[in-house]
């Protein structure tokens, strides 16, 4: 029997934001790897293996996919949100670069709603002009390159989605960035604090750039900082569709 | 009876990408507004009102989708990918902002699969890594800003995805955006031209930047261009997860 793997993601967290592409391919499985919280979202069924493996994991996990797809498994990798940022899509193409052995194993990504647009979505429409996104993990990046990818961003006067502001392992970085921006000039800017968006415990709070403290975010939080233009119209903020 | 208006992304052209929470709202309008060939991806019943409309009547079909709602009307405004993202959710809260007897109208926005994450998708994982989103409409910006933010974004060593490429009123932007990225050193880098995505038309298409010509895209086309350490393996193209 030949195998598969689909790496698939999940959306932010509501059931109701699983593309019905990601519900078939979850109901065609033989076999559901990702990190634990991750797979504790796929209804279990009988004769579906659930695989949960531990953070960091991302290597080790996406060659052990691979292994049940040549095997000739049918198996769905999961991520949060999409599987394409800042998650596992990019460690199964690493770890494909290394294992010539499974270069025919057929392999599909399905897209999903990723945590800046259902946080913007939640906001308003702070990601309605030119944005860009930022991982502030510096796991597998060093700091200074971060640092330079934000001056330049703010100078480019994008919106900033900011994924994985802040761990219990690196609690600084996010108050350096933050720092960066306000010595770019952008502490008059909106930021969104988006945590937990779409589950039961979201929480979403909208302060100045000079008003950020770095508490405000955990792992759990998307941060959006708007555009020199971002603005408020009551609850919503959203960024006008024209700059000069 | 309070009428509320939901502000929706349909995806990037499948059925199978359209949310759960899409499709009920959809189910439960009694009128959906957009630009006709979004509308016309939603599926007809009794009882429901189309409002198709041109493009570039985002403002006008903002306000009509608000007016509809404070009559007391379940609409929907849909856009295609995701409605934050270079679609119509800026156009409702501008709309909003000069109308202020619309302040009180119950609004929604539901977020969507936008089109660089499906492209994405379909040629591997090219935004796994930090990167951009700019619309290379010069409709509400001025072209120099356009420019600026491309210099920038190489600088930054982002993978850029170029919304709205060209058109038939603009056929020369893409082609000194291209240019730009040649002059900012970008000419090795991947480019991926994904056209139609998730539809029958579906076509991708991946090219060094030296070799990339203006006319591999349209406006159905959605432009990827990778970061410096993007490369391929087999037929993925993907962006490493480390940087230097």
């Amino acid at each position: 029997m030949s195998g598969s793997l689909t790496i698939a993601g999940l959306g932010p967290g509501d059931a109701a934001l699983v593309t019905p592409e990601v519900s078939a391919a979850l109901n065609e499985a033989t076999d559901v790897l990702g990190y634990a919280p991750y797979v504790a979202r796929v209804p279990p069924r009988e004769g579906l293996r659930l695989h949960p493996s531990d953070n960091r994991m991302e290597l080790a996990r996406a060659g052990e996919a691979l292994r049940l797809a040549a095997d000739g498994r049918s198996v769905v990798l999961v991520s949060s949100g999409d599987p394409g940022v800042f998650a596992m899509a990019a460690a199964v193409f690493e770890a494909l670069e290394t294992a010539p052995q499974w270069r025919d194993v057929a392999i599909r990504v399905l897209p999903g709603v990723t945590a800046m647009l259902a946080a913007a979505a939640r906001a308003g429409a702070p990601l309605g002009h030119d944005f860009c996104a930022i991982n502030l993990s510096d796991n597998l990046k060093p700091w200074p390159t971060i640092e330079k990818r934000l001056r330049l961003a703010a100078e480019a006067d994008f919106a900033i989605a900011l994924y994985n502001p802040r761990s219990a392992s690196r609690p600084e970085g996010f108050g350096r960035a933050l720092d960066i921006l306000r010595d770019a000039g952008c502490g008059e800017r909106l930021v969104i604090f988006a945590h937990a968006v779409t589950t039961p415990k979201e929480r979403i709070e909208t302060v100045r750039l000079d008003d950020a403290r770095p508490e405000m975010a955990d792992m759990a939080t998307l941060v959006i900082v708007g555009n020199s233009a971002t603005r408020q119209i009551g609850r919503w903020v959203y960024a006008p569709r024209r700059a000069s």
